[in-house]
């Protein structure tokens, strides 16, 4: 789709990105660019990318596609820094997991003849850096565009065929309401493992299962990258959490008054929901 | 350890028992007792047990070791229903996820010639019955005895050797403390994946992905398993909800105030007390 790609951020998801466009044979060049030279030259040793610069300069107007993958209070930065330097036909877009914020804040910032769309693919772990990429993270999983009514239709394709060519399922959604689903789907359950991972008393950790390291595993993910997606969807989060606080008075009034017919009824509920979305 | 063993219940843990006992050459005969006799034939077939019968008899009297894997709430009644049976030297455990409750209600019920002590192999899955066993089961993991000042030392003893010979690690803890730790290491984990997995929105499926599922898999454990757990452990477990309600309200707290550092300081000790636990 794109005969050079310039990925700006080589952590997880940028040298994944990388990987697999080498892998898969996509593209002629890949640039990196990002702040620490460690990183980078890891990167390229893991095939990620084939050249990196430290910062940007007029070679991103060779590039036909920049994508940004920085936290996600940056990404709206990143895309003003590199904006001087692009071409007029270079097509821009982000991995982010919050989409409003940075779509109003880039809409809004930069000329009307720069081409962007958000986008986010809902891939990655609990592991960062170019380390811990993979070529094949984004097979089978699922990216959300985030078109607006600014958006020109032919970048939308041009960034929808990108993620299809990595082997992703893509889907369209407002960026709104990608925030308001995303804050159930992935902030809210990693707003609750984290809590739920400082629940733990000092001495409980001989006794613990299988059970809660699944249930607590995103709670290791890196703190900086999630801060920012916390306070960018602060209030879809705070609305998913009211919502599951309503599951939790449940079970707290049906353990109250001992009432083991709405236990089973809520657990029961419960497995039907999760039952729903397969292994 | 036991040359002849029976296993009430034959699930996931109970059939788990057989396959492991077999494969590891240590018991000459396993008898199996259950309430279905299609459950009973297909842990015969997978090789769980040898012969099985659908109610207590006086061939229990034969067996050196018998085992309570049921519901928690009624592990209490099946061992009162077993004892006429049992010969003088027979020991009986169980394998169930609660524990105050059922040692002593045994306890009150049963002559105190009855060799039991109580206990809780911390080993299972979201699946359920003799097709989900595996002979593996219980390798590396950790099991839970429970003496009280009433048990036998030398059952106490036979006990853990008979889980140790399963390849665990036995750890001896007070019946109480037991419920509570395990209130916070595994039913609090099980309340809060169930009340998470009832969150979603019904058009929300498409945007689940992998941190989601392994947040909630638990969710999808059998009702009829659990809910008894959690009103066996009410108490306990409303102390663990109180607990995680505190860090759940330190997250709305700030993200209510837009407090980016605050944030990420709890995201920060979120990680920290999970990596503690490794992977």
């Amino acid at each position: 789709v794109f005969d050079s790609v310039a990925i700006v951020g080589v952590g997880l998801i940028g040298a994944s990105i990388g990987m697999a466009l080498k892998r898969r044979g996509l593209c002629r060049r890949v640039l990196g660019i990002g702040r620490r030279a460690e990183s980078l030259e890891t990167a390229r040793q893991r095939g990620a990318i084939d050249v990196y610069t430290l910062d940007f300069g007029p070679e991103l107007s060779d590039f036909d596609l920049v994508i940004l993958c920085a936290p996600v209070d940056r990404i709206p930065e990143l895309a003003e820094r590199a904006a001087p330097f692009l071409d007029s036909k270079t097509t821009i877009t982000d991995a982010g997991s919050t989409k409003a914020e940075i779509v109003r804040q880039i809409e809004s910032r930069l000329p009307r003849t720069f081409h962007f769309v958000g986008s986010h693919p809902l891939a990655g772990s609990e592991k960062r850096g170019p380390q811990a990429a993979c070529d094949r993270l984004f097979e089978g999983k699922t990216c959300v565009v985030t078109p607006t009514p600014a958006s020109d239709p032919n970048v939308v394709s041009a960034v929808t065929k990108f993620w299809m060519s990595l082997g992703m399922r893509v889907v369209l959604l407002d960026p709104d309401w990608h925030d308001a689903i995303l804050a159930r789907t992935s902030h809210l359950p990693h707003l609750v493992a984290s809590a739920l991972a400082c629940s733990l008393g000092v001495s409980d950790t001989p006794l613990v299962a299988s059970g809660f390291r699944d249930t607590t595993r995103i709670a290791s993910s890196d703190p900086d990258i999630w801060s920012p997606i916390f306070a960018q969807n602060g209030a879809a989060l705070l609305a998913a959490l009211d919502r599951f606080e309503i599951h939790l008075h449940e079970f707290r009034s049906a353990l109250n008054e001992h009432d083991l017919i709405t236990l089973r009824r809520l657990l029961q509920k419960a497995k039907d929901c999760r039952d729903a979305l397969g292994s």
